[in-house]
This record gives structure tokens, C-alpha cells and sequence, in this order.
């Protein structure tokens, strides 16, 4: 399961677009971990497949293992680091069920009671995220209580998760 | 990663509560699907780790692909068998989640367009659906649209899902 392998890529993409290298914070050899344009709480990240696939149907076995693992450790470490008491995950799977990057993403929201009054609003708010990122506007809702972030917040937020996985014993550039 | 081992419980949880086998529509050594008391959308299942585990970051290896392989082919199954053209994916993973049921779950709902009014409410859906399962009561603000099942409907979605499965090639006692 472990192995000191390391990647590394000159380019990160998200569906169509780049992503700087700065705003990963762990790479496997199958997936990565992004920081969000627009969290919805603390903490709230991507887990991609490093191949673009737009279905989570079309994930080899490989794949399947390679994100879900990286999801798992990802939530563990965020969990304690934001002091939450719970995770949602969540995969957008097709525009239908409100994926708007054509490419498989896992959502992981570290979750602490009343950070919404009523549960239901984390995912009204992660579907405004959504929206936001893939440019629909709307029906953002939620828009006002949030800010999109400058490329220099999600970068140091990337090296925030990264040296906290690496202090969780994870290496974020290992599987 | 198929083989023809049927693994035969009498008995079946789903945290505290017993579940019918009549009600299970596929198992694999380490996970079962099983049909929902209050789907929100045709289709809507559960799948389950057959251990009783409360949270996601307890799950071996074995075990998270086990599950996560089994959702995949239930969603690909299902979303084809009800016309649906995208699937949600969502584990409340832990209370403050909104999980009610302390036993890792992962719910599969096939979606089409226009089936909620706002994609959002697919989950206060599912939250109120959990939240029935699970006893509470008090905010259930979707429970008149919605109707407990009869142990009878439920077994025959079960047989329904299971041949589905025999019939997309999927061995449903088979990982």
C-alpha cells in the first residue's frame, strides 16, 4: 500500500481548467488533492482522479482505490486539524446531480455540529460552490456569505494540508 | 477481482437495526445494498460495509474497495434501470454529518434532470430520509411527500435490483 514514489507533474488540470501546482497538496500516482475555489467551510477540498474522466463509472479498479484512499486520509487529517467531529463526502456523478467539471471529484467538508443551522445546507452550499466554480451563477444563493479566494490564499492553504498530512505520518506524495 | 464465492448470512445489520435479507439485492465478502425504507428518488439504496464500523476512516483497505467497487456497479446498474443519466454519491460520516445510522453507508441516487427543483434538495432528501431511519423526527420537513414502505415493497425492489444486477453481468453475491 506504501511506496516512497513520487510524482511530479508541471501540469494539474480540473475538467478544462489549470491548476497551479501550488494549490495541490497531496499527489498519488493515480490522484491529487486540490484546495477549492470556494470552501463552504473550513477545510472543505477536491480528491481528483489525475486522469480526466468525467463518470464515475469509468474509473479502472486502480483508480477507484487510488482516490478513495487518498479521500480517506485526506478527511482523517483535515478532521482533526479543523477540530470537526465528522465528514461529509460527496461525488457530484454527471450534470444531472449538479457536477459542473466534467471530471471525477470527490468532495470532503470537515463537519462540526450547527456549522449549519439545519445539515440539509452544506450541500446547498457545496452545490453553490459547484456552480461558482464552473462558472453557472444563478442560482448561488449562498453567494453572499462567501468570497472567492486569490490564488495566494489557496496556495498557502495547499501548503497548510500538505505539512499537516506529512505530520499525520501521511506523504502526501506517496501511496 | 470477480469470483464466484456466495457468502450466505441469516443475519444482517444495519447498525442496531436487523435487516431482512429480503431486503438485501447484493453482497460481496465484505459489504451488502440494501433497499432504502424512504428512497427519495427511485432507485435511491444504501450500501453497506457488512462489519459494523461507525466511521469511514476505520475501514481497511479491503474493506473501502470492496464497498466503493460495489456502489460503482450498483449506481451503473441502477442509473441505466431507471433512465437516469447521473448518479449522487453521499457518506454522512458521523453525526455532525447528519448520519443517524452509527454504520458506515454510502447512499446511491440516480438523478435526471429536473427531478429535484434545485439540485440542492436531492439532499435534505436524503438527510430526512436518514433522519427517518434513524428516529428523529423533528425536522423532517420533506416526510409528506414521502411514505414509509411496507416490508413487502421493499423485498420486491431488493428481487427487482438483484436480477438487474444478474442481468448487467453483475454477480450480486460476487465481488
Amino acid at each position: 500500500m506504501s511506496s516512497s514514489r513520487t510524482i511530479v507533474n508541471d501540469h494539474y488540470s480540473f475538467g478544462p481548467l489549470d491548476i497551479p501546482r501550488s494549490q495541490v497538496f497531496a499527489e498519488t500516482p493515480l490522484s491529487y488533492g486540490i484546495v477549492n475555489l470556494k470552501p463552504v467551510v473550513p477545510g472543505h477540498v477536491l480528491v481528483v482522479t489525475r486522469r480526466i474522466i468525467k463518470r464515475f463509472e469509468s474509473l479502472t479498479e486502480d483508480e477507484l482505490v487510488d482516490v478513495w484512499t487518498l479521500a480517506k486520509k485526506v478527511g482523517s487529517a483535515l478532521e482533526k486539524h479543523h477540530g470537526a467531529t465528522s465528514l461529509t463526502y460527496a461525488i457530484q456523478d454527471g450534470p444531472s446531480a449538479g457536477q459542473t467539471i466534467p471530471h471525477v471529484h470527490i468532495h470532503v467538508l470537515p463537519r462540526r455540529d450547527g456549522d449549519f443551522e439545519n445539515n440539509d445546507e452544506v450541500y446547498d452550499a457545496v452545490d453553490a460552490s459547484e456552480r461558482a466554480i464552473g462558472g453557472g451563477g444563478e442560482r448561488l444563493n449562498l453567494d453572499a456569505e462567501r468570497v472567492i479566494r486569490t490564488p495566494e490564499e489557496m496556495a498557502a492553504e495547499a501548503a497548510t494540508i500538505r505539512k499537516l498530512l506529512f505530520n499525520n505520518g501521511v506523504n502526501p506524495n506517496a501511496r
